[in-house]
């Protein structure tokens, strides 16, 4: 046992070396299917990045849609503190994409990428070993012109001729990269393997140590975290990862496990981050909501159960002496931040404070609305929490103008019955258009009711269910998931009825689904759009 | 790229070393915050993991309750092929207990575990090095007068001094001890650690090479698969791991992972398992399904995109060649099962075959319900898929005669009135009790109403909804967690109407918690049972 209090307060100063986090959640977490966030979400993720510390935020790929380079540009100029990275292939088209989107960051980068692996080059890129040096070479030397931060990427390393690599990285790095970044793309490799690699190219590429080398792990094998750790302890000073560890399949290293595994054992390893530990709880939660996807409760650091005091158990042991079973304080993760409770009676000054210290800047209109909202929270609910705010406040930013809404519904249903829902949406016009249907239940009645009263055929794909807060009287937040016209969106909706939650939801993701229609149609419309989907480091 | 096809099938042949699984899915899962599984559910987990093809069944805690040592019981009496093993502590009552459960087994292990690290020592034991000597071989020599097969944990052994270790176990090694397992019960060590620490085990102790080495990892600092990977590779021969990788806290090595880490990288390690892989998906299934707790989509191998085929999204590079981003293929884990389809018109025959591929054996009664229940969700989907099947039987299982039970429900809801909820609940007399409630939602009112119904209060602690499986007609499957007089329950219910699904969840929790509240009441009455919560290793 070494780490303990202090563990929240960054831990330099103690000898341990710095190991730069360079979160990817909003490019490669982005990427996941179904995931589909706004510019504002984006945005507001952005920001709670810079309040946990993390020193890189890779705000998108901005030449695969105008919406990613719109998100990119809006964290470029509004976030402050990180370097804001935009990825870019090693065509010309990307980079320049890349830079007009971070140009205006305080900390602009590039990050450019192309596959060293004979499997990659032969069947993804079509291409030959000579042609992927001169495009890392020409892509690296048109970043540099245009930005002085320039990380690069020799995609799918891991499965690659280490000499080859070692050669291209050379190149990087003769034309001025300053990040050059080791990814094990399919998450294939092992701790030991990963290591050998390493120590190899340090040794075909002694540059290498002149630039800071980075790592990048997926966990298709559930290794990312070791693989990062093994990378870091042979000489990686930045590690690329993932709130929640989201991510392509089964995700990137998770942060806030990275995170806490330095800091637990920094005393013995002698690394640490520059990680405010006591955000990490609340940025997983903002993470999980927006995207939809669930923290399971046996995650490491952020999962329900992960400290045991929080389960209601007080286990025998952890009575005595809470390091005989656990190694870390609950506190270090915020995980007692759900202390904020307003009431009935709080006014709108106090929400506004309570807002703020969880990081909410919301005035006029917006803090009108959420005061509206609260207020109908307090009368159902004795205690309103942190939780719950987070909740309402997150549930208000989606709201947009311009969009489909829910303007009412009612049901009848019952086990001996077949159910009968009537919704009423309100159109981007201004119009409300009602919809009358049975189903097997009353939320596929509901759903049913909203496809006729919009006139548009929806697929479901997913239907998730979760409580904000503890209680009878708990916020439900629902996640729908709908294909519409081959496209997957989702949408989310907080209540306490999960009626209302579910139609909520399902209203948001059929308009995001047919804004983002909207959107495709005009990228097709440009040549220059058609880009290959390509899943990048 | 090695491992491919071939992949379900076993491996051995190829001169990979075998490592067997020891699953503690039903003891260190099952002892996780919430799970309360029924002794019939708990054989089904069992008969499943055979299927699988687990080396080792950890079935229970015996001593620890009446309900425990009946569910060990039951599966030694009908699960055959792998080891069934119950865990003790080294008092003499626990090993007898353990013994009394598992005797019948075709092959019976008694897994016996006392710290040695001094902050367990001194603040769990209260107690001296000496006086654990003792008791390690007092409990292994007791052990092997009732079992030929014995293992011995040293708990914590990962914070305790190597050399006190290697001791107890040369003790527990000398009165007959076969396996010798070394926790990291906190999941507090690094590969790099934790591979130095077996070495100098096997240097202080040659006699460890005459034994075989078991390794079981927790993964609160996201290690526990590369952790068990480093004891592999430094020379164990057994894995403990859990099912999704549930346990104490962020739960133990996932067995799901690790197996299919050896698998894939069987050519270039040299390690495999017998576990049948196309079964894995399936377990990891049904254990989310009767424990309630959720796979998150980016888990590894057996989240939803763990697979990218699986998301509906073809990447570019993953048409041109499935192993450009792809080290596994689905069918490995057994992601194609679904394809199991019947419809309106297949009959109790084709029902009953379909049941017998999906590995269930139902018959007489159950089968005839069974068939109801299809009927039922035939007349409402167009197709019925291996995954519904799964559900209903699942639900089907759930009933109990003595239990309490949904008779009915009527509800009337929307976004401009109050919801009112009218419930009529089976009481185990045969009774019918009807509750009426308004409430902040329909569930909301449902629950309040089921509560006046049974006259009984609940605390509401948790609350997820999902769907068996994609569509506007989807089965939904709602767990609720509820906290009765003190103690946690859950409950499931399955239904296409999440009204209906809700309430049977609901009553179902009460009822296991009410049952749960009687057989602790049972257990304060008898002085033997006055055991000490403890997490084992």
């Amino acid at each position: 046992m070494s780490a303990d209090r202090a563990a929240s307060e960054g831990g330099e100063g103690d000898g341990a070396e710095r190991v730069e986090i360079f979160d990817t959640t909003l490019r490669d977490g982005e990427q996941s299917p179904g995931i589909s966030l706004n510019t504002q979400e984006k945005v507001e993720i952005a920001s709670q990045l810079a309040r946990l510390g993390v020193d890189v935020i890779e705000a998108g790929f901005p030449i695969t849609s105008p919406g990613d380079f719109e998100a990119v540009e809006a964290i470029a100029r509004t976030v402050s503190g990180p370097v804001v990275c935009g990825l870019a292939r090693t065509q010309k088209g990307d980079i320049d994409a890349a830079w007009g989107a971070i140009k205006d960051a305080e900390r602009p980068r590039i990050h450019t990428f192309i596959s060293t692996s004979d499997i990659h080059i032969e069947h993804q890129l079509r291409t030959d070993r000579d042609d992927v040096r001169g495009q890392a070479r020409a892509a690296v030397a048109h970043a540099r012109e245009l930005c002085a931060d320039v990380e690069f990427s020799p995609m799918d390393a891991t499965r690659a001729d280490v000499e080859f690599t070692a050669e291209v990285c050379g190149i990087a790095i003769a034309e001025g990269a300053g990040v050059i970044n080791v990814p094990d793309t399919v998450g294939y490799t092992t701790p030991d393997e990963y290591t050998a690699y390493l120590r190899r190219l340090y040794e075909l590429l002694p540059e290498l140590r002149d630039v800071r080398l980075s790592v990048h792990c997926h966990d298709d094998l559930g290794l990312a975290v070791a693989n990062s750790f093994a990378g870091i302890q042979a000489g990686a000073r930045q590690v690329e990862c993932a709130v929640n560890g989201i991510g392509e399949r089964a995700g990137n290293c998770s942060l806030e496990e990275i995170v806490m595994l330095l800091r637990t054992r920094r005393h013995d390893h002698g690394f640490d981050t520059a990680i405010e530990s006591t955000e990490l709880a609340r940025t997983s939660r903002m993470v999980s909501r927006f995207t939809g996807y669930v923290v399971q409760p046996n995650k490491a650091i952020v999962g329900r159960n992960a400290f045991a005091h929080e389960s209601g158990i007080h286990q025998d042991g952890v009575l005595k002496e809470r390091t005989t079973f656990e190694i870390m304080d609950a506190r270090d993760v915020g995980l007692d931040s759900n202390q904020i409770v307003l009431g009935k009676h709080s006014g709108r000054h106090a929400l506004k404070d309570a807002l703020e210290q969880l990081g909410f800047v919301v005035e006029g209109n917006a803090l009108n609305q959420a005061f509206k909202r609260f207020k109908e929270l307090a009368d159902k609910k004795k205690q309103v929490t942190a939780l719950d705010l987070e909740a309402i406040v997150s549930d208000e930013m989606r709201e947009r103008e311009d969009a489909h809404d829910l303007a009412w519904f009612e049901v009848e249903a019952g086990s001996r019955r077949e159910p009968l829902a009537r919704v009423a949406v309100k159109l981007p016009s201004g119009e409300e258009a009602v919809g009358e249907s049975g189903g097997d239940g009353p939320i596929d009645a509901i759903f049913l009711a909203i496809q006729k009263a919009v006139d548009t055929e929806c697929e479901l794909r997913q239907y998730t269910v979760e409580a904000v807060t503890g209680g009878e009287d708990a916020l439900g937040e629902v996640t729908v998931m709908l294909r519409v016209a081959g496209r997957l969106a989702t949408g989310q909706g907080v209540a306490t009825d999960i009626l209302e939650a579910s139609a909520r939801a399902y209203v948001r993701a059929l308009s995001n689904a047919l804004e983002g229609a909207a959107v495709r149609e005009a990228e097709a419309a440009t040549a220059e759009a058609a880009v290959e989907r390509t899943p990048g480091p």
